[in-house]
């Protein structure tokens, strides 16, 4: 695996509305895009900072596993995952898997953006959830 | 505050030649600076992926900040910080305290790298540790 750049990185947050006016009134940056991912029962925003964006995310439902990231929290979210873009998200779970990582994903599923997207585990990967994504 | 990029991630690990040893097999980063910064406890392991660093910093003493993350994270480690690059530390921390951000820093203090850096703290910042640097 040889990732090019960060793609993004992933903050849970309670409350989305709230979260962007911090992001946009006191670091200066622009929200650019919001976008409800269905199937992973999350509403994203959308920040660019340099080469990387900043993708908050707030829980649709109590089943989300952003829901509980934010319950084992004390209620408060925080920093979620780190997104590395990647020539290729299937090559590329086949090469960390071969490496002896533990897969989330098998194979890369779709994401936010119209990425394809994939994780490892956080068990392999001294507890940062990473996602490998490509366009 | 208009930080340009993301200077680097913040990420603890309880032990930095294990993970050195993943980020530069698995993830295909390479280490090119390590570097101890006594005065935060801490012993730090730095990549660089596109305009962004990664930093890996193990705790020197079990009164260091990164130990008692550790600790209150299960032993594990985790992502940390995000660290914002500036223009002027200084000023951007004052910026962040006229709009109501509670600081760690009041004024910037000296950080890896040869970098001024200083903390906004995580209870005004939706739970995300966030350092702003400057040369």
């Amino acid at each position: 695996m040889k990732p090019s750049h960060i793609e993004h990185i992933g903050i849970a947050v309670p409350n989305l509305d709230e979260a962007i006016r911090y992001w946009e009134d006191v670091m200066g940056l622009e929200c650019y895009n919001i976008e409800e991912v269905v199937d992973q029962k999350v509403k994203t925003a959308f920040f660019k900072i340099g080469e990387v964006k900043i993708e908050l995310l707030e829980p649709t439902s109590p089943e989300s596993t952003i829901a509980k990231f934010i319950e084992n929290n004390g209620g408060k979210g925080g920093m979620h995952h780190i997104a590395f873009a990647v020539e290729n998200t299937d090559q590329a779970l086949a090469d960390a898997e071969a490496k002896g990582i533990r897969l989330i994903d098998k194979t890369s599923r779709g994401g936010a953006e119209g990425l394809k997207i994939g994780f490892l585990h956080p068990k392999s990967t001294f507890a940062v959830l990473t996602e490998l994504c490509s366009k």
